[in-house]
């Protein structure tokens, strides 16, 4: 929500460029996970990133990219490139760029050294390139693996080079890079826009039903829309910088009425976020049974911590086997009306609460374009000739989710044509959703679990 | 494999540049997803993009950008603000910086209203400005969406706008743009490197490893590391741009025959795609039994085509009563040893191999680092003495994976602080990794699947 009262305004916007080096990302074997991180992380602390450019392992392409950020950019952050094979280049090309000098820092081969013997490996000579720094800049460790991070400033203005891999950039940025940048005033205290996330309307009819109120807010108001699978975020923002929070407060609660239940939450937070949010206050437990989506909403919901606390397992049945035995469907029901159906999802539903005792359950089974789940009996003669209809009557893309709740049980269909992988995320989301309306309109547990607890402490 | 004697060699190194624009991007909103995406279907097809460039909605950003990039590029490809809404500016900046003029099409706003109808919907004013295109350019149509992509080609370049959302995009750009670019000669046959997976050995012991066979080819010779959770990566092309593919042939053979085991595949496959296709081989199913990784481990495997064929299913306990009730996991095993040990793990695994009926199985438990597996009880009261000491056992980071087997079932300890997300993906990996050893070392079923379908046929 909107809660600071005031921003304190940084120097005038200072310029954010990110380089992302690496042939991998160029030639699509590696997702540029680290232009959504860098990205989070600087606006929420008030800035927006002016440009990203990713260019390939060449020394003279990194070099090129590197003079024309240094030159108009404040702060220039290169990612990749540092580790300790030969196509490793960037501290070698940025040294050469800034004229800085390289020294060996016998430091850095130590704890290298160490590193290697914590996990019972001889240190391999190429790593000892890593132990090179700038002359006149600063080492960041990296706990996490053996190239350091990189920190130079001149003039008020900064250049950081960090290590590729995720698991090792993102402790370094939030922990290292950020403190020193809030130190030379580059960062603000708080995101420059807010951002909500509705879930069920299409993103022109959505602007359609805003528009009347972004209206009367005039040309001050710089909106953003960014549709997802099943969901539209917007953002609104002020486009001369400086952001009069009244007037967005106002403007946003004015969305959410105007919204009622499609307005999923203000911020960043997943649809299962929401629904582990909704469980928790009320107390609830949820079960799973998958079989078009084959682990992917278990996997959403267990991404969240402690979320024994909400949920109480899934099952992945792609088989009517596994339907049958394990969730108690009735053969005879498979038999009848196939298990891409209607009357299936309530019974994996409902068998799915049964078996592992939760309050809630969501059940999806559908034919996604790649047909992982079985039509009934694998062969000709195994089919009833009533549900072997069912293939005609379901085109790809067609699945049923169910919904088991305190007070009933109910299904839906829903169909995405379209690749796989978005038809399942898809399938994932049109659930979850499901799920959240059920949950807003269930009242909360009148003693919340907090509460609770601290009744008993 | 290296299997394309020669390569058609298409027009001097024609140069390609992505222009990914979205405030949402540059926000860390959403992922960059398109540059895996394009990148990874031109280097198919013999393509490196040279660049990549993010910037947001602004219209100048835009412009400034667009006009660099049609400057210095053979095909510059544009994605997002083709949309209905305010902020998507594409189409009308382009049109100005290529000196275009933009006229309506009827046609174009004919198919949109009838998506709208194929919905129940009524189509909002604000898409009219979709219909829009450039007077001498082509109209891409989009199956799934309301804004077309937009085709354009002057003096043997060429300029492409694509929608932003991925399952639009996706489907226009390998249906419509890619054999457009092949007739104007782009394109080349295939990739112009050969690329292999590895696991279980690290970057730096890797290179050092392979580097005495890489040294006989000489500065001809361009090798690309690529480190990931778990496994590494390698790409080997030739500098000069020309392959000499019998060459790069016997060296891939020589890399394959070095690593033995660990040596997972050429190209892309995924460790899930590679098991896939060895339980296919020996006509094997697999089960799986997930605390830990909450489901992430069944919807990689399921992910796949006709997932049916090789897995039985899966089951997600992250409560101990889901162990005990669905999986048979001794109850007085979880109070003596807790839940995050060898000896749960081990019960876990065979649990799920009986009840769905499958050959293999694999179990994941473990502390991952928001503690979503829950200590034994719940309470102080609840934990028995012997059992309630795992957790100091067993750190932040600790899991146990088992593996069952026709001929035995074992366990191991993965330790992998870190980030939740990490923690989970590594597991996965490292189970999957495990799997395919066990896999690769099972002789293949005397009659293939395949054959046995083409006795039936």
């Amino acid at each position: 929500m909107v809660s600071s009262p005031d921003i304190p305004s940084p120097r005038a916007r200072p310029r954010f460029e990110l380089l992302t080096l690496g042939d991998e990302l160029l030639l699509g074997l590696t997702a540029n996970s680290h232009l959504a991180f860098i990205g989070r992380e600087l606006s929420r602390r008030g800035v927006e990133l002016a440009r990203n450019v990713t260019v390939g392992d060449a020394a003279d392409t990194i070099a090129a990219e590197v003079r024309a950020s240094w030159a108009s950019a404040d702060v220039v952050i290169l990612t990749g490139g540092l580790g300790p094979t030969c196509d490793d280049r960037t501290r070698e090309v940025v040294a050469a760029v800034l004229g800085e000098e390289l020294v060996f820092d016998p430091a850095i081969e130590h704890a290298i050294a160490e590193r290697f013997a914590r996990f019972g490996r001889a240190m391999t000579p190429n790593n000892r390139k890593q132990a090179f720094k700038f002359a006149r800049g600063e080492v960041l460790p990296n706990p996490n693996g053996t190239a350091p991070g990189l920190w130079f400033t001149s003039d008020r203005k900064a250049l950081v080079l960090l290590p590729g891999p995720p698991h090792e950039l993102h402790p370094m940025f939030t922990e290292q890079v950020l403190p020193r940048l809030a130190r030379l005033g580059l960062l603000a205290a708080r995101e420059p826009y807010v951002q909500f996330r509705t879930a069920g309307v299409g993103e022109s009819l959505f602007e359609t039903k805003l528009q009347p109120l972004f209206d009367r807010y005039g040309d001050g108001l710089n909106v953003g829309f960014c549709a997802h699978l099943g969901a539209v975020d917007v953002r609104l923002g002020a486009t001369d910088g400086r952001l009069d929070l009244e007037r967005l407060e106002r403007l946003t609660a004015g969305c959410e009425r105007l919204l009622g239940e499609d307005f999923v939450c203000y911020g960043h937070d997943s649809l299962a976020k929401v629904c582990a949010d909704l469980l928790r206050a009320r107390e609830k437990k949820l079960a799973v049974a998958e079989a078009a989506t084959g682990g992917m909403l278990a996997a959403a919901l267990t991404e969240i911590c402690g979320a024994g606390k909400f949920f109480a397992g899934g099952v992945v049945c792609c088989s009517n086997d596994a339907k049958i035995q394990l969730l108690g469907v009735p053969e005879c029901l498979l038999k009848q009306h196939g298990a891409v159906s209607a009357e299936c999802a309530v019974a994996l539903a409902t068998g799915a609460a049964e078996i592992f005792g939760a309050d809630y359950a969501v059940a999806i089974t559908g034919a996604t374009a790649a047909g992982s789940t079985a039509p009934w009996g694998h062969s000709p003669q195994g089919a009833d000739p009533a549900g072997n209809g069912s293939a005609q009557e379901n085109p790809v893309g067609t699945m049923f989710l169910a919904l088991h709740a305190p007070h009933g049980v109910w299904s839906k269909k829903i169909s995405h044509p379209g690749p796989r992988p978005a038809a399942r995320e898809r399938a994932v989301n049109a659930a979850l959703d499901w799920l959240r309306r059920e949950l807003v309109r269930a009242p909360a547990s009148a003693r919340s679990p907090r509460e609770d607890s601290a009744l008993r402490a």
